[in-house]
């Protein structure tokens, strides 16, 4: 039985892929300590022999047996990474450090969960892997940004002097069930927002762009890139972009038609466009997303009703 | 007195640092592991009442007493911070942390010794402060580019959120006395080539261009922004800019005419070019530098004389 550990693993993403996991039948370690992630998000697993959930930060070292591990713990939201930014800053580099080192050990493959962040403010578009960035080390928004380039950089040295089996995976703004309903990030704003009959806020003159993948298709791009023989940086993202006033409609469409939209002051470097070139993963793993926005926003509905009123 | 810890004090900068504020009297603690650094570069400092020297690796937590931190501790020649990586990255964040941690107990002024390398192969000619940068996360020389880019952000993080008071330096090329004979940058390279009678090693082209600055210069500039009322980031470098070909002819003419120049294959990712705006610590703490570059490679032509006959 391939033993995956999945850091980060009661986080939104984290949930999908052990369920996915435990699913296909692996034996499913969930590493978190719960900062953004919920028990609530991992209640429907926890009935399962091959999972099991340990609370424990990433920033201490700790010893485990494993064949592959996904990397995702780090608060990914920017009220989240933004409320600590020095803690955010060695969960990034200390985290990944310490997970490189388990790697290292026990000779598992190693999977980082990087971000389009990467790319800061990117100046080309749409972003393709070769591209360097164009990043503020020193803003509100580095402790992530940074955090994240350095981690990769920890990867790709942890691979060239060790050879350790690596694969980073760059992705782009991921919604779906089980978002944090507080984590500030635009769809959940939006869609909460919406079915609460609130205005919804487009921060700055909402011309600014995002490329939305739901997250059944970024599950099944980090298992692609895991199981495949290519180290990456791979984008994974859905390339059909958006501006936000766009998204704010099709959010009032699908889910308040009555619901109004004000707008707010944006915040500090808010990059102006994203949309990820996938040609790369595309062409070597033949991974593409699926899932249209307006189908996606449709899936999460339920789930947002369930869950405002519970947790409001 | 003026308490100061100079990490790296045992290196090439750090030397000529610490003997400054040994002279100026203030109380100086030179903290070095000795990786790149020598014993003979502070000998000379050995006898003074106002000077210790601890062997010690800031990757690991210290406890001091101090009211000023100068950060210098990190490899900085390429061949020296692609000897090991990822010892590299882990000096650049974790001593960066472990310094800040000091700072934030004692409350003491901290200073780190950032480089032009976080611009990386630049977009913008000269570099700005506010530059942004082209640096590639990923590769050969990342983890050193990446390792100053995420201690800048430690650093700014440090200040926004416990008010520690920072100073942020990016040094441009620098040269003089001490450099390490065997630390392959160009200046150390070509001079010792020059003074032995082997042919100089103009690596590519030869077009790309730095810009040079005497070691007395980038002194003065430290203790400028460590004891001036503003963060920074400010570029410490001097502004005239030359290409390897005729920084090679420069040699040749003040050390050896005879000398002859070849062209060998370049390294990855060199940058093409680098000059620094200075306009900022011009304007606003009134330094600039002094010494020419034919000027200082005379002044440093008896020192690597001396010390090519003991050390090869
Ligand atoms: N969702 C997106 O749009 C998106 C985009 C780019 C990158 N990512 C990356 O994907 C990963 C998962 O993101 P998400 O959207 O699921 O965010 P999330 O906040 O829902 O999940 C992150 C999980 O990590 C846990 N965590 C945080 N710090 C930790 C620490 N020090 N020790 C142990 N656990 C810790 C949290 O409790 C949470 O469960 C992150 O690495 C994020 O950077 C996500
Ligand atoms: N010289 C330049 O042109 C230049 C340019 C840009 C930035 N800088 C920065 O200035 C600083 C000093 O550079 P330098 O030219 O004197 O280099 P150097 O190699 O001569 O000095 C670095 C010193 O740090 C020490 N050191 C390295 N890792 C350590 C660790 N883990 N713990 C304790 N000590 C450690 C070394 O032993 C050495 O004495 C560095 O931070 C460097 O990045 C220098
Ligand atoms: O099973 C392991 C092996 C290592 N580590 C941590 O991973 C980090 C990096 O490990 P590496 O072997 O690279 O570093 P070293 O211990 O040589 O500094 C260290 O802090 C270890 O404590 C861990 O948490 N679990
Ligand atoms: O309620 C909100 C939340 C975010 N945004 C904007 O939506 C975009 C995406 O923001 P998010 O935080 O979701 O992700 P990221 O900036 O990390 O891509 C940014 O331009 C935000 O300014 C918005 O208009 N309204
Ligand atoms: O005098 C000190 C104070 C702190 N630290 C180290 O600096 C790091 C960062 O300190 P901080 O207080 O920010 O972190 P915390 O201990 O809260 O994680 C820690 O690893 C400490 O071990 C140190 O070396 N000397
Ligand atoms: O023997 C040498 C050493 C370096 N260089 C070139 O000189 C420039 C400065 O290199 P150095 O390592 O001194 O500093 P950095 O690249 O960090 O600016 C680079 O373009 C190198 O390719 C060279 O031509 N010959």
């Amino acid at each position: 039985r391939n033993r995956c550990l999945v850091t980060g693993g009661a986080g939104f993403v984290g949930s999908h892929l052990c369920t996915y996991l435990v699913e296909r039948g692996d034996h499913v370690i969930c590493l978190d300590n719960l900062f953004t992630g919920s028990k609530q998000n991992i209640a429907h697993l926890l009935h399962y022999d091959n999972f099991e959930v340990i609370r424990h930060d990433v920033v201490n070292p700790i010893l485990l047996e494993v064949d592959q591990i996904f990397h995702l713990a780090c608060p990914a939201s920017p009220i989240h990474y933004k409320y600590n930014p020095i803690k955010t800053l060695k969960t990034s580099f200390l985290g990944t450090m310490n997970m490189l080192g388990l790697a290292k050990r026990t000779r598992a493959r190693f999977l980082l969960t990087s971000t389009s962040e990467v790319y800061g403010d990117p100046l080309e578009h749409p972003q393709t892997e070769s591209y360097w960035g164009n990043v503020n080390p020193i803003g509100e928004r580095s402790c992530y940004d940074e955090g994240k380039r350095v981690a990769e950089t920890l990867a790709f040295d942890y691979q060239r002097e060790h050879g350790i089996e690596v694969r980073v995976v760059r992705i782009f703004n991921t919604y779906g069930p089980r978002m944090a309903l507080d984590d500030g990030r635009v769809v959940s704003n939006f869609l909460a927002q919406a079915l609460e009959g609130h205005p919804l806020t487009i921060y700055g003159e909402g011309k600014q762009t995002r490329s939305f993948q739901y997250v059944s298709d970024l599950i099944k791009g980090l298992v692609t890139v895991m199981d495949g023989p290519e180290t990456g940086p791979f984008n994974v993202g859905n390339p059909t972009e958006f501006t936000m006033i766009e998204l704010a409609q099709l959010v009032k469409e699908v889910a308040n038609p009555d619901a109004e939209i004000i707008f707010q002051e944006n915040t500090a470097d808010d990059p102006a466009k994203r949309k990820p070139d996938i040609s790369k993963i595309k062409n070597t793993l033949g991974w593409e997303p699926k899932v249209a926005l307006r189908d996606g926003l449709l899936l999460m509905i339920d789930d947002f009703k369930e869950r405002l009123k519970h947790e409001r």
